[in-house]
């Protein structure tokens, strides 16, 4: 067992795009630059995806208790 | 890893424009002037949209709990 | 960034009226009478606001955990 | 500030009828016998209103994490 | 204000039965046999009662954060 | 009152059928292996049941928190 | 009654394929490579599964709080 398993996998993903499965099936890509303990995250180049529709966002800041899913893509 | 990750964005954007997604689906733009660790927020000339229209609030007080993104408008 | 972005907000709204948004779509507006730490308001002369209807309530104790967004109305 | 504003509010109504706002739009009225500081109320001659219907209950104990708004009716 | 209301409540009535309100308009009826201070209530000759259809349950063991109200039945 | 009601009613059912109804409507069926204070439960020969239709699961940990009620099945 | 029980099924199940049920009918298949206390998972080769639709998503950290149930799939 390992104790700190997000911040392992983020720490290995800032400067990559990730993809986030939030609450309420909506999905945010963009390019991980920041985040703390609690999975707050900041990403550049946001874009935001939600029945079939989708937002650029720019930069955000995204609270990590909406957060199921993150997945790294490359 | 950066601890206050939040707070960080949070200070470089007072006295700009930010938008906010919060949960239920309802959008709040406005002039951030104060916030504290829990990501509540004061701002100023603030506007809400949901489905489509939207309402005029001018100062609010808005609380974090209900915050999902958070972005700069600039 | 200050601590008690909150109470400061509450504080200069006693004995004004203030309209408050909560979880469910309901509003309501009243005169602040008293508020704690944790958002809990006194309000007089309430009513609530919802999907086109309005409730006279008076005199009201409501907590803090609902609420979304206050708004002073002056 | 005041630190105690509900158990000040819920004081001041023992043994006086009181209307209760619950989540999922259900409203009891009751007269308050007791309570504790977490807003658990005890209530007699109680009745339920929900959907344009009302259940006479008696005596209850009612949560108070389920609690929107208390109103006092006098 | 007294400090153990739930506690109290509950004692008074091991051995009769209750009426218990949860949330998702769930209503069970059955005998207290046992609680905890975390209002987990442990009930016999239980049934549920949704949406028009009873179920018998018998033995129950009940989670206490899903209780809305508590009524003793008598 | 007695402080580990939960604690005592699991103990009693290792090794027996017991059902578990869920949030969301869910029923689950199975053996009961093991257990710990959260409610977490091991359960062996697991079936699902929603909405009339069921599924083996077989082995499963089931999380605490989405329990409402717990019912031996002897 | 054991304490660790999430810990020790998740142990037991490092690479290999398990389920995961989690709120609002999403399943989850994929391989277990790492965890913590919190349920927090890494997986690889993960698919989701929801509403007869699935979707491939690689590698994904899966937050605890939002999982049901877990079964390991041999």
């Amino acid at each position: 067992m390992s104790i700190d398993v997000t911040v392992q996998v983020l720490k290995e993903n800032v400067g990559k795009i990730i993809m986030i499965k939030l609450k309420g099936d909506k999905v945010v890509k963009g390019v991980l630059n920041k985040f703390d303990q609690h999975m707050n995250l900041v990403l550049s180049d946001a874009t935001e995806y939600k029945a079939g529709e989708q937002t650029r966002l720019g930069n955000i800041l995204l609270k990590g208790d909406n957060i199921i899913i993150i997945s790294p893509q490359d």
